[in-house]
């Protein structure tokens, strides 16, 4: 029987996406076997991540600085402005490496069943940002799912008037699948987008 | 792009067992989003786990205090002695609720592969520990592996002189299970193990 402070651990521990109660004793078991080389060190890894942590006032996204590195770095475009629904996707996007724009974190996506409002998502922020000189184009980089479909949808309404080109990613065959395998809507959408050699 | 602070976070819980480096990132991210409420409460869980967590001199298990607390517990019944590879294993044993008696973690299997020899295990100690006149029963409730019945095997002679009576736990079909799903061997053991009504 796990002690009470080996208990609170593996309560937190299951707090975390991707870790159930049986998964978190696992993982809890694993440290208390070596405190010293896995437990302070995460421990430490966590104080220090929470202290430097906030939210870009610009974009909404996190970082160890406000403004954060990108909206800060003079060398990324401020012409173009990539939008997506979590700093998850941004990080997504960073890791390709070939956009070089900055970006907007709406923080979730517009939802009536779930009660998210336009208001209760980083969009005033962006329709402010929309108006400024520097920016020419917007992305819509939302997820291609019904709620980051709708999502898109009314920022581009909200940013019809701005007069700024807007864009969404390409739908399509992902790199290395087979079509066999493929959802029918991916495919039409492919087919709808092909492009002429 | 993450942080150098959020970078360490992830290579962190990356080594966790059942995490790896899309989950760890996605559990940092879930993390980021609310240092307050999740970040700081999880580095205060481990801080005090690892300051508390000590191993028994007497059964090798983990706990916050030293003996631990069952071994400290003068309603266990100390003529019995359950040995388990690991502090999992106990753990699993304990939430049962039908074990009243102590236990002796191995710490391991004997593996001639993996360089894995007895003095490297916990046995010296449950040698000791069988000599004592207070024991009467050692259970050896090794996995039912070929490691872990290779190393009940091996603790098995070594406590054969000793006189004491030696146990395993029983084969059988797990409750709850469909015949037509279970392996050949469990039906076999199953089968050979059959109670008469």
């Amino acid at each position: 029987m796990p002690a009470s402070e080996i208990n609170r651990l593996i309560e937190m521990l299951g707090k975390l996406p991707g870790l159930g109660p049986r998964s978190a004793r696992r993982a809890a078991l694993h440290m208390v076997k070596r405190p010293a080389q896995l437990m302070t060190p995460l421990a430490d890894a966590l104080s220090s991540a929470a202290r430097a942590i906030s939210v870009c006032q610009v974009c909404g996204s996190v970082d160890t600085s406000d403004p954060c590195g990108i909206c800060a770095d003079p060398e990324r475009d401020a012409s173009l402005i990539c939008v997506v629904e979590d700093v998850a996707d941004q990080w997504a996007i960073e890791r390709t490496g070939v956009f070089y724009g900055r970006y907007h974190v709406l923080g979730g996506t517009l939802s009536a069943l779930d009660g998210v409002n336009p208001e209760d998502l980083n969009i005033g922020k962006l329709v402010a940002r929309a108006s400024e000189p520097a920016v020419s184009e917007i992305i819509l980089a939302t997820n291609a799912t019904v709620a980051g479909q709708t999502t898109a949808h009314y920022i581009m309404e909200r940013l019809a008037l701005t007069g700024l080109k807007l864009s969404r990613l390409a739908h399509g065959v992902p790199v290395g699948s087979e079509l066999d395998y493929l959802d029918d809507g991916t495919l039409t959408a492919a087919l709808k987008s092909r492009r002429s050699l």
